[in-house]
């Protein structure tokens, strides 16, 4: 068996390479790696890698993350500036015994010595989204947008091997060195080759309260099935934030094990995700929480090609 | 009831304190926060704030996180430089909706901003074990050394709040903008008002391959006193990665749960920590795994004060 599930329509190109390589026997670190850097090369996803959206500063700081299955070995990088694919350097260093995640300055130090791929991530189309935000809110306070589309995988290879991954520009105009959930071990991501891994995408600052990522793969040991872990997890940290907090941000998780078998769960309306196993040419399915259940239903034709069609619509300045 | 725990010997006099405050009615954050100001404050330890031992290229960099277990409220912030007392930030972001972890320069922005006082955190006896190190393995590659000493704790009020916070500058040589456990919620901390709160102190890389402070809060939930949920995680997490790695870094846990009852694990020689609750004046213990279970014993009055006179002995320069 093999199968990678991600998070959002935008990873179903990276999980197709994926998925050729998988059927061929490759490794999951690989597989995974590949995946992730599709979607942080495509400049129309406003929210992974190149022309992800800057914070308050309009510089674009990148988080990434990366997780073995069978040793737990986890790299990660926080609020990095200018590197081509942050999911590599995130790779690069849970190879290491210590300094395994690093920030900023630093962690851009250590890829530079490295020789990964300088680039400067700040798109055109990424620097007008940044004048108009300021144009429409120049009589208030910067917020924070609500899009906090992280790019999340597990993925599972025919040796048996799982990784998870994530990647993501974080939220559009953040502080800078803000940091979510994505690069953060248990919460963004988690991943035990005896049992399955998880991945997050939503509100940071709510997603680390539940340590969700964790959380589900250790319902999934406890025997859960994936979808089950999932719905049990998001409902009940949606629910705790509710009682303590009288609201909770978005939380949408993805999760498979390693028999392939695949669960997604998510508290607000239209959350899409990718997924491709043996059994199941890549698709990318929506989902939506019905009284605790989430109902996926294969995306349609019309859905996709107006996904692509808003991605890429001209940008005028406003 | 009241009630405060924390790592290692260095946290006594603060946590007296902080139980001097709790016994009045005080909040478990403001206690909470004495209690971590006083450690970060004081010069002679190595491992946290003013006189904390430098990165590779020779900078103090510091993280620390809070948490607030009514609410949830999670603060943090890492690799920050030159401001006296991190835990506050940390405790000033949890207040925040969103930007609550903020690393590197943007945390440095964010305090210089929100008027927190700054202080070159690089004393003259950290310089001196600096160069010092630096000849020892002029032959080498320099390499972290094995003290991992963060300090961390939980605190519950009379009112029934808890809180959890830490605070460390990290491995000594390390790279600059390494992040470790400690502000990272499930690893190096985390508290439910409702169950109770724990907090870690080793090494970070390994600590995060386990979302070990969040899984011993889970296993209070189920139902485990605070001594067996500490043993259970640490003994699990120590034979899955000397299963799957052939070794694993120091890991040592405290926990307390919301009646005040307290306990303490780890896989060390010799790990230290602090308690004080409405039955115990704050006091040191030693303890030792001995066959997985953990034999906590109150340090003597000779440890003690050898302990004070090695930390303040005069520093060589080599």
């Amino acid at each position: 068996m093999w199968g990678i599930i991600a998070t959002w329509r935008m990873a179903v190109e990276g999980i197709t390479k994926a998925d050729e390589m998988l059927k061929e026997g490759a490794d999951a670190g690989d597989a995974i790696e590949t995946a992730i850097k599709e979607v942080e090369d495509f400049p129309y996803y406003k929210s992974v890698g190149y022309g992800g959206l800057p914070n308050e500063e309009m510089e674009v700081e990148l988080d990434a993350a990366y997780m073995d299955g069978d040793t737990l070995d986890i790299g990660a990088v926080a609020a990095i500036k200018d590197y081509a694919n942050p999911i590599s350097i995130a790779r690069r260093l849970s190879h290491e015994k210590v300094n395994c995640m690093l920030v900023g300055e630093g962690a851009e130090k250590f890829a530079h010595k490295e020789g990964f791929e300088r680039k400067n991530m700040l798109t055109d189309r990424a620097k007008i989204h940044y004048r108009n935000r300021v144009k429409e809110v120049q009589q208030q306070e910067i917020k924070p947008y609500s899009g906090h589309d992280t790019v999340g995988m597990v993925c599972l290879d025919t040796h048996g091997k799982m990784t998870a991954a994530t990647s993501t520009s974080g939220l559009f105009m953040k502080k800078k060195g803000r940091v979510g959930d994505s690069p953060i071990s248990g919460s963004g991501f988690y991943v035990d080759s005896k049992v399955g891994g998880a991945s997050a995408t939503g509100l940071g600052e709510d997603l680390m309260k539940g340590c969700i990522s964790y959380e589900i793969v250790r319902l999934m040991k406890e025997g859960m099935h994936p979808q089950e872990a999932c719905e049990t997890a998001v409902n009940k940290l949606d629910e705790e934030l509710k009682e303590r907090r009288g609201k909770a941000g978005d939380l949408s998780l993805i999760a498979m094990n390693n028999k392939g078998e695949w669960g997604v769960a998510t508290n607000i309306e239209g959350f899409s995700f990718a997924i491709a196993t043996e059994n199941e040419k890549p698709i990318v399915y929506l989902t939506k929480n019905v009284d605790g259940k989430c109902i996926h239903e294969v995306a349609s034709q019309e859905w996709l090609d107006n996904y692509m069609k808003t991605r890429t619509a001209p940008l005028e300045e406003k």
